[in-house]
């Protein structure tokens, strides 16, 4: 008794996942014109002309929408920040180019999207998962750049590792979190290689 | 021919430095309960009782007053962070102890005073001579420590004076900086000397 197999919906239209992304990428655009904050998912929906209530078939909230965005964000920044990490095997260089480009991206956000900056700084002072995640991910590449100079001879190990690498990601966090970086902005070019060469100072064995 | 001295107004009512002084005081209540961002100086005047053009005889503006509010709040800061330094002769002592005191001073205008904080946002954000003077202060006495350090033989004197100065300043202006300081309270109690240590190391001989 063969029974024949249960329609697929996928099949018959956009996949769950194509009507995530699609409506991902309507709201990047949309937040970007008008902002993150000020608008709601009825302003959405209608922009984008689906109903509000098949919009909260794929996301439970507005937060939701925004953290898949800033996620998608962050993803393309720590890929960055990996890259530029990764042309160098010199741990010293290796910090200067990290601290650079987490400071370019954020500018680079802050005045070509300015419209979605709230959605950084929202994220940033409601400690959203993607926020979090950065963040660590962020203190961990430090850490690892820390063992790599201390294995190459090229940093001290006098002071716990694990204090040495918070120090640095502390003198980082004002360019890096949103929230400080946009009253950090003016002069932020000059001041993180400065700060850097400091850091190296603070390094040497 | 003796001619009578001209009737000195000093004498007949109190003279121009106590009313401004007794302005300024009812403002700082009136700023304390009321925040200086949403009031005006017609609010102020009817508060205290004195007519707004008698307050304009004597401020321009309403900044006017704020900015001597400022003034008055952190030379008490200075005053606090000069006294902290004198305390002892040891510049690496010495730099903790300006950076303790300085976050110490902030977190108690911050919470305490929360009212009189957006006068001292608004001075930082609009660069106020008053804050101006804040920061120049600030950096003066950095440079002052290195340069004693130096001296004493417990610093290094490869690095420019003026870099080493620059340097340590960015380190600490994220936690002297009242829009800085307002998104790093939490933990900067933690952060601080975990700072201060990465800057003594910086500056090891």
């Amino acid at each position: 008794m063969n029974t024949a197999p249960p329609p697929s919906p996928q099949i018959r239209g956009p996949s769950d996942h194509e009507v995530r992304s699609q409506i991902v990428d309507a709201a990047t655009e949309y937040f970007g014109l008008y902002g993150y904050e000020k608008t709601t998912v009825s302003d959405l929906a209608k922009a984008i002309g689906f109903s509000k209530a098949y919009i909260y078939k794929f996301f439970d909230s507005k937060q939701a929408i925004g953290e898949v965005i800033c996620a998608n964000r962050l993803s393309t920044i720590m890929a960055a920040v990996d890259a530029a990490v990764g042309t160098t095997n010199s741990a010293p260089e290796q910090l200067r180019r990290m601290f650079k480009t987490v400071v370019e991206a954020g500018s680079e956000l802050f005045f070509n999207d300015r419209k979605l900056w709230d959605i950084a700084t929202t994220s940033a002072s409601e400690m959203w998962p993607s926020a979090r995640a950065y963040d660590e991910h962020l203190r961990t590449l430090v850490a690892q750049i820390v063992r790599h100079g201390r294995d190459a001879g090229d940093f001290e190990r006098k002071t716990p590792l694990d204090e040495t690498a918070n120090a640095i990601y502390l003198v980082m966090r004002p360019y890096v979190n949103p929230l400080l970086l946009q009253h950090n902005l003016d002069g932020a070019l000059e001041a993180t290689p400065q700060l850097a060469s400091l850091i190296l100072r603070s390094l040497a064995p």
